[in-house]
């Protein structure tokens, strides 16, 4: 199979999944109490902002390491289907940590799911990568090796980063949410202001 | 990145933002009380089509502009990302309209909601244009510098024009929300018969 | 803009509108009870499947005519979004029916929505090839006139049908729903027996 | 119509129904019941995962299949729509077991409309595949022979496998749920590792 039949797949998956969040965003409230509990909703603005901004950055090295990639084989588009359901999987911990985050009995579980979900991402991303640049199984003929292993230098931090500040939440959950939000706040910066110093950046 | 990637993904957030929007309509009613429920739940049809012929001709200014770019960076990509994030995000505000327009205590809130919305969708819509044309750091080097302005110039009312009705929302519920509608068949209008004496029109 | 971007975006709403109707089937039943529940839910799985066909037949046919299409314009475009605003819609009353044709006091009104959204869709779809093809505004340079007259004519019908269909509910519920499953048998069978010795064929 | 474009659209429906497996996925617990809540709705990732994979494995088995295939006529059409209607229905039993899994009374019967789901699907994609190539109807003229009697020699057992397993459902609902559990391993091992001695493999 060509890439691009998995782009456009992984394109619709993203896509979707990063829609979907707005279902995760809402209110019962009727009459005199909408007012204030669209203000008491903050925290799903937040999430939503968060997920979507983290799925969108994602896509984009999704696409840059793609572009390296010059054929598939049936073990890849397999791993790359278990990446994209990590990725599918995303609103749901997103609604967890929403919903509960005001309430100190929930939400360093829903904190936990979260924590636990973009790990196994970040681990996942990492494997279709590997997967793909080790021994230059599946690159294009002609891949700058310094571009590959700069791909590889910048995507190995990913899961640790999550796994820590995950274990961080077993500790202290407001300080482990914080984190959480630093991650996504300098995956922003790193592709928009130091990404332009080295094209094929990040995460 | 080329452009189609940027495009395709687009289209998809498009597409589904829009398609969700029939999820907000519905009604519980069962038996006897289902035709009259149908009938009272007409804003939820006004919002339906309101919401979808908006981002109808978003989609179709989006790609008006798209067809100037000629490549993108990070930076570019990343204001899509959040641009798109508000185009996703309209969905849950036109609920709020349809379901609470007819009350008269959380009339307000809701229409508050939808023209913030709709406000933040057009300033980003603005600086992911900007970002592109000022310079012209992206576009096509044969993009006629005359079509550059037009666009610029179509583009630049729309935030003030939502934030004032925004405003007007503040001071009369009604008034406002019939300004939200007029905008939108103003956009109508200046696509379909407007439009055509100007190509690379509006918004 | 060229056709293949409407033809993706108008991809991207038929297959999410169709796939949302997945969320029309469904029981709350739970224990003992959910075997029975799932023998007496099988309208929703007819309605699903009835619209589920419907839709990728007007798919099939959109794309039929779309192929004659050599260019488009801002009305073009705004019109495609209205006929895709109406595609969108079907999961709704698609809903109304599942749910309610087996009580007599509420079938009528979920027949009669069923009934005038198909007959608004089918309408939209006329009116957007006529304007494409009256005067072959839009169509291809070669785009042979027997075939286009061939696809007005295999249209026009469409609208009247589903009218004729619709206004039977008023009468007798049963007989109208009834009308509803043969057009969409008859244009399963126009499209796959029939359709095969005309090939521009239907709808 | 170009395979290219039926493609697009099942890409689209793939995408959608797999995505839509992560709203089966959730809880209502709330404060202190949430931890455990999440634990206990481990069959619902389960089932998310087996169906996600699956959906994925069916996927990249379509497009192996649609690579032989040269042109299209509306009867393929309308069959690959029926074909697509049972991948999108792939998530209502989907989530039927996973709720109802833990449920002696209710376990059967949510395993018997995965089995019946599953069943049909595997059948439709026969249909889909014999049609094309029974007398090489639709196949592109240097498919070679070996190739295309490969391909339906890896796919006619499907159905009966699938069948086998509904019907031990029947009697004993455990054993036929490990079984499902077992086609999905199975298959996801034949992709992946015997599928690469075999390049045109598989379902």
């Amino acid at each position: 199979m060509s890439t691009s039949r998995l782009e456009a797949f992984a394109d619709g998956i993203f896509a979707i999944a990063a829609t979907l969040l707005i279902l995760n965003v809402g209110t019962d409230a009727t009459g005199r109490d909408l007012g204030p509990a669209l203000l008491h909703a903050w925290p799903s603005y937040v999430a939503y902002a968060v997920s979507f901004v983290t799925m969108g950055i994602i896509w984009a090295n999704h696409h840059t390491f793609m572009h390296q990639i010059e054929h598939t084989d049936r073990t890849f588009l397999l791993l790359s289907v278990v990446f994209l359901m990590a990725i599918a999987f995303i609103p749901f911990p997103t609604r967890l940590v929403a919903e509960n985050i005001q309430d100190p009995d929930a939400a360093r579980a829903a904190a936990l799911a979260y924590g636990i979900t973009l790990t196994f991402t970040a681990v996942m991303f990492n494997v279709v990568w590997l997967y793909a640049s080790v021994g230059r199984r599946l690159l294009n003929a002609d891949a700058d090796p310094k571009t590959v292993s700069g791909i590889t230098r910048s995507y190995l931090p990913g899961p640790w980063i999550y796994l820590a500040a995950t274990l961080v939440v077993l500790v202290n959950v407001a300080v482990g949410v914080v984190l959480f939000l630093a991650i996504s706040a300098f995956y922003v910066l790193e592709s928009s202001v130091f990404g332009r110093r080295e094209p094929p950046s990040s995460r």
